[in-house]
């Protein structure tokens, strides 16, 4: 599938690195393949990581991401940031691809050459990002991205995983969607740094940001913890979007000044690294005795020979 | 916390096959709790894997999951069958506790010694079901319950994760809140056994069972595959329960006959004892030199001197 010249990395990083979009879209390929030069692409995008900052935004179908996500880049770019977009769709085996409906609206931008958008599809991880993203990330850092909107579908668990890769994480929340209640439910209060209520000139705006204000005068927070930000915005109408980026641009000098930056990084490098050090465990676990020891233990503890405590030790001992 | 007496398993083990309430529900507590008896509770249990068919349920909030699990119960009750009920709460670290409002109405069946109820929430693992929740089924089988319902607030991920532990998997919509779309977008069609349209007699019952049917028309499958059912029930009265009791037995059957029940369960095992195994590596990998060597990676990935797939490969070396 994947032609030699594709895989020529030291020259694609050399020309993504000068801005060529065809080349950055090819090395985000190599990632989300997981091609065999996977690690020499990881490798050679690792001295430019943290260079952008990377905003995560979700929330629940309808609330208007896509059009946010659009005007954010818009409004992003006249600062004279170049930007990067993921948007990461759920994929649905049923159909075999993503749902990219919606995503129509970004080719606003395709003739903009500040402007890097991807859509990429969570498959592996149902549900979940795919483990590609922070690759695809580190990609749009090397092309030289200042900033990198990381978009998915809130559809539960996708919405907290965002949060442990992005530096700063906006919620959108829509009024007359039951959102501050669900909000909670879904464990998005503890993950929004921002909360964007868009379509502010619907009914019930009001009551959605006083229902989101009067939860977060809940949480109790010391001095130097961040107090979520709720800003309104319509999206549709470019209304509130310098709000947004000047909430987030706040929460930015934030993460700088108190060291948080640095920490989240950190916790998030160590997330990523433990995360692909159990990936190479899995396959090794699925390798053992030619692939044959998990299944036969599991037979056994499907006729009530063994606990999966028990075969689990097994099979630790057995690495 | 634990005083002596609760983690005297062979005795609690005895009781709860005698069908003392509280021995099963100590037993639960003790596999939720990680406690150091676990391996032995679950060693213990192990001769009663699969007695029971475990029911997964799952569906927004809103639609009406407890209201149908209460009548579920009462139903499979009446055909004499033991039951069990898990909750699965999403929790909020937020509040330090799970939502647990509407569960309520499971009291109508305290006073039954037939049915054992348990809500468990799911921390440390945001948005999914705990990973207790496959051994505290096998409690409940120890316990000698023909039926375990495993209910959660379908939050995405959730909903993917009840197919993974689930004999049968009840999906639940209700009429008027986009569900068809939704349920593709969340990976839902791909994982109903069942589909229960509740509150059938709201307006749009009926187009949501035709959308449900039409995209259930698109999917391609084999002569010896399921055909998910589509059942109607209004459960605030009682209607339809019948239905949904004829169509989770038809699924058995089906289950039973072509021996995709022990497929199924063997599945369920690998992955387990995989996950089991594998969080006896992360704990591993979190002790490397003294706990200092992925924090040590992680601010070297941070800094760019490595990249996070060098820096895994380091880590599964150093096991």
């Amino acid at each position: 599938m994947t032609s030699r010249r594709t895989r020529d990395v030291p020259s694609l990083v050399a020309k993504a690195r000068e801005g060529d979009a065809r080349s950055v879209a090819r090395l985000i390929s190599l990632v989300e393949n997981g091609d065999p030069a996977l690690p020499e692409v990881a490798a050679a995008m690792a001295p430019f990581a943290g260079r952008a900052q990377v905003v995560g935004l979700t929330g629940a179908p309808g609330v208007g991401k896509s059009t946010t996500t659009n005007e954010l880049v818009r409004a992003l770019r006249e600062a004279g940031n170049r930007v990067g977009v993921l948007a990461v769709d759920p994929s649905s085996p049923f159909t075999g691809g993503a749902i990219l409906g919606d995503r129509i609206r970004m080719q606003d931008h395709t003739a903009d050459s500040g402007v890097y958008i991807r859509s990429m599809s969570s498959r592996g991880q149902l549900g979940g990002l795919s483990a590609a993203t922070p690759q695809a990330v580190r990609v749009l850092e090397g092309a030289g991205c200042d900033v990198i909107l990381v978009e998915t579908v809130g559809v539960g668990q996708a919405e907290v995983e965002i949060a442990s890769l992005a530096d700063t994480t906006l919620v959108l929340l829509a009024p007359g969607m039951g959102d501050a209640i669900q909000a909670v439910k879904a464990g998005v209060l503890e993950i929004a740094d921002v909360f964007v209520i868009n379509k502010a000139d619907r009914p019930g705006a009001d009551a959605t940001y006083r229902d989101i204000q009067g939860m977060l005068a809940l949480g109790e927070r010391g001095p130097n913890e961040w107090r979520p930000q709720v800003v309104r915005a319509i999206a549709a109408k470019g209304e509130g979007i310098d709000d947004v980026v000047a909430a987030v641009g706040k929460h930015r000098d934030w993460l700088e000044s108190t060291g948080n930056l640095r920490r989240r990084r950190e916790h998030r490098a160590s997330a990523e690294i433990s995360a692909l050090a159990l990936g190479t465990l899995r396959a090794r676990i699925g390798d053992l005795s030619g692939g044959t020891a998990l299944p036969l233990l599991a037979a056994r503890v499907v006729d009530g020979e063994i606990d999966p405590h028990a075969a689990a030790a097994e099979l630790v001992a057995g690495l």
